[in-house]
C-alpha cells in the first residue's frame, strides 16, 4: 500500500464494528463512504445527463476501459480533455481495466453466474486468444483486431484520466477449477506489477492505482492474492473474480478475502450491488460498490423497493400495479415518486416509452443514494446493525438516520 | 363559431399583416400563440418528464385519443383524476379524435405523403371498417376489435378531460381522388354534427371544441368545408387531411384555405412543424401546430440547428461531428447545449445510449420553443417578416426579438 494525498487519500471517520464511513479524497472532489457508484459504461449513465447524476447525490462514476477502447477511443476522448470533460461529469472517475469484459467475452459473464446460471454472451465481439502478453479481441463495433494488456489497459486509462485505475486481470469465472484459478491468479499478480511499472514510468501523478484481488472461490488463492496486492504498492484495493454460485457462497468467500486485507486500504467490491449485498458487504468493511443492477432494472421495468421479500424490488410491468395510486416508494424524492404514481409508469413501462426507463433510473439511482447515505449515517451513530436489520426487514431508506 | 370564456377564450395582442399573436386562456392556464405543441401520444412526450417539459416554456402538450383508447383506455384514466393528473401535467392538453390514426390503418401514413413517399403502414393493427357509424379497428395491443365514432371519440375525449377535444374527421389521403374526398368530406361534416351534438348534451363546460377542415388539395372543397366548420358552432378551427405531396402544394392549400376561416377564430394545423413550415404557417395567420419532428428527428440523431440549406438540422451521427468541440447550437439554453459538444453527443448517440435521445428531444423541443417565443416577439414588434427571412436564412432561434 501506498499513501500519496495528492493523488487520493482516504480518511477514516467514524468505525462501527468492521464497518467505516469515510472519505476518498481526489484530484475531482472528495468521495463520502462507503459509496454506490452508478456505472457510466460508454460515458453516461443510462438516460441521464451528468448533471442529474450529480444532482442525486453521486460523487463518483464509472467508466469502462473496454467500451471506451472500441468506441471513440482514448485518443478523442484525450483530445476532449478527458473522460470528465468529455462526459461533463464535475466528479471523481474509477475506469475499470477492461479485463472483465474481454474475460466475460471468452468464459461467458460473470454476472449471470453469481445468479447461477453461467450463460456464455454472444455477438459480433470474440476474444482470439488469452496469452501472458495480454488479450487480442474483436472489436464490436468494426470487426477490427484489438489487444488488452497490462500496459495498453494503463495506457487506455491515463488517456482517460480517470481519478483511480484499476489494474488489468484476469476475471476467473466460476467454472473454472482449482489448477486453472491457481494459474490465472498468478499470472493476474504478474499483469498487477507490469501495471504498475508502466503507471510508474508513464503515469499522472494525479491518478491512483487499486489492484485487484483475484483467487476464485478457493480460500488459500484469495489469501494469497490478498497478500500480493496489498504489497504491491497499489493506492487500494477491488475484490474482482467470482464469489461463488449464490450469496451464501459470496458471503463465505468476502468472509475470508476482506479480513486479509489492510484495514487502511479503501475497498472496493467489484460489480456487486443489490440492496441485501451492500448492506453485507458494508459491514464486512467495504468501502465502494459498483454495480449494473439500478440502471439493467430500470430497463425492464424495475423500480427498487423497500421489499425484502421480493428481492428488493416492485416489477411495475405487472397488472397489479395499474390503478395503484401510490408512488413507487412513499416519501423518496426522485421525479417519479414526487409527481407519479405506479398507475402511470405501469402503463408507459408497459408501453415501452423511453420516459418510462428515464424515470425509473432515477429512481433506482435516488434509492440506491438514500441507501447509503443511511448507512454512513449510522456508522457515524454506531448503529448500523440496527440500519442494516431494518433495511433488511424492509425500511425504506430515507437517506438519514436510522 | 362560438365563444364561452369558461372553457376558452382566445386573445389577440398584437397583429403583424396577417400573422398574430395571442393567448387562449384554457381551464388549465394560458397558452402564448403562435405555440408549437409537443406530442404526448402515450402520455408522455418522449424521454421526459412533464415538468421537463413545462421548464422548457411550454403550456400546452396534445395527447392521442386513439392511443390512449387502446391503452391503457379512458376509464383509467377519468379513475386517475384524468390526462392532466394521470400524467402530472399541469398545464393545458388538446387531444386529437383518432381520426388521423385510424385512417392511417385504412389508407397509409400521411406524413409520408407530405413527403411523396406514400407508404402503406404495416402491423398488428389493421381497420376492418369504414362505415357511416364510425371505424372498427383492431387493437394493436390485444388484438380485440374496437370503434371509433363521432360519439365514441368524444366519449374518450371527454373521459380524458383535455382542455380542447378535436372532431371526429376522416383524414383524406393524398392518393384518394376528388369525388372520394368530397364523398369523405361530406361526412366528415356528419360526423362533426355528431361530435357537437354528443358534446352539448353530454360533454364537459370546460372542454372546449375545435372542428377540422377537410377537402385535401381541391380548393372547392376546402372552402365548402371552411364554411361548414366555421358554422358549426366550434371553440376553434384545426386544419386536416392532405396538404398535397410538397411544400409548395402545402403552401397553395393552406393559401386559399386560411382566408376562408373567421379571423378571431384560433386556428391550428394539425401535424405540421418543421422550422420552415411554421414560418409559413404564422405568416398566414395560423395560432397552433403540432408534429412529432422534434422528438422523432432524435431518435435518428438529429439535432435542430439553423442550416436551411440541410433542412435545420443536423445528422449527429456523421463523421463530421467526431471531433467537433462546438455545441449542437451556440447560445441554446438546453442541457445538451450547456453540458456537451458535438463529439460527445456523436459518440452516444452511435452508441445508441438512452441519454443521447433524451438530450436531443431536450434540444429540439428547446430550439421550437424559442422560435416560436422569437416569432412571437417580431409579431409584436411588427417585424415577423424580418423574423422570418432571418430564420429562413440561417439566424439562430433566441427566444427574443429579431
Amino acid at each position: 500500500m501506498r499513501h500519496d494525498p495528492e493523488r487520493l487519500s482516504f480518511e477514516i471517520d467514524a468505525r462501527d464494528g468492521p464497518a467505516r464511513r469515510g472519505r476518498l479524497v481526489t484530484p475531482h472532489g472528495p468521495v463520502e463512504t462507503p459509496a454506490f457508484i452508478p456505472l457510466a459504461t460508454k460515458g453516461s449513465v443510462r438516460g441521464m445527463a451528468s448533471r442529474e447524476v450529480a444532482g442525486i447525490g453521486y460523487e463518483l462514476v464509472l467508466g469502462n476501459t473496454y467500451h471506451l477502447l472500441v468506441a471513440p477511443g482514448p485518443d478523442r476522448i484525450a483530445d476532449a480533455g478527458g473522460l470528465h470533460e468529455f462526459m461533463a461529469w464535475r466528479g471523481a472517475i474509477i475506469t475499470d481495466s477492461g479485463g472483465f469484459q474481454v474475460f466475460s467475452l471468452a468464459h461467458g459473464g460473470i454476472s449471470e453466474e453469481i445468479k447461477g446460471t453461467g450463460k456464455k454472451r454472444e455477438g459480433l465481439a470474440a476474444t482470439l486468444g488469452i496469452e501472458e502478453e495480454g488479450v487480442r479481441f474483436r472489436s464490436y463495433r468494426d470487426g477490427s483486431e484489438l489487444m488488452l494488456s497490462p500496459e495498453s489497459s494503463m495506457s487506455v486509462q491515463a488517456a482517460l484520466g480517470s481519478d483511480i485505475a484499476l489494474t488489468f486481470d484476469e476475471c476467473t469465472p466460476f467454472h473454472a477449477d482449482r489448477e486453472y484459478t491457481a494459474r490465472s491468479t498468478e499470472r493476474t499478480h504478474r499483469w498487477l506489477d507490469r501495471c504498475l511499472a508502466w503507471h510508474g514510468e508513464h503515469g499522472s501523478e494525479r491518478q491512483a492505482v487499486f489492484g485487484i484481488v483475484q483467487g476464485g472461490t478457493y480460500e488459500d488463492l484469495r489469501q494469497e492474492s490478498c497478500g500480493a496486492v496489498s504489497q504491491a504498492g497499489v493506492d487500494g484495493i477491488a475484490i474482482g473474480g467470482t464469489l461463488g454460485r449464490d450469496k451464501a457462497e459470496m458471503a463465505e468467500v468476502l468472509e475470508f478475502t476482506v479480513p486479509e486485507l489492510p484495514v487502511e486500504a479503501p475497498k472496493h467490491l467489484l460489480g456487486i450491488g443489490e440492496v441485501d449485498d451492500l448492506m453485507h458487504g458494508i459491514g464486512l468493511g467495504i468501502d465502494l460498490f459498483d454495480c449494473a443492477v439500478p440502471t439493467r432494472l430500470a430497463r425492464h421495468g424495475m423500480a427498487l423497493a423497500p421489499q425484502p421479500q421480493k428481492r428488493f424490488r416492485i416489477d411495475i410491468r405487472k397488472s397489479g400495479a395499474a390503478g395503484d395510486h401510490r408512488p413507487l416508494v412513499e416519501g423518496c424524492p426522485c421525479t417519479a415518486c414526487s409527481d407519479y404514481d405506479r398507475d402511470y409508469i405501469n402503463y408507459i413501462s408497459r408501453s415501452e416509452e423511453l420516459t418510462a426507463v428515464r424515470l425509473l433510473v432515477e429512481h433506482n439511482l435516488t434509492y440506491m443514494e438514500r441507501l447509503m447515505a443511511g448507512a454512513r449515517h449510522a456508522i457515524s451513530g454506531k448503529v448500523f446493525g440496527d440500519y442494516r436489520r431494518a433495511i433488511l426487514s424492509g425500511a425504506a431508506p430515507t437517506g438519514c438516520c436510522p
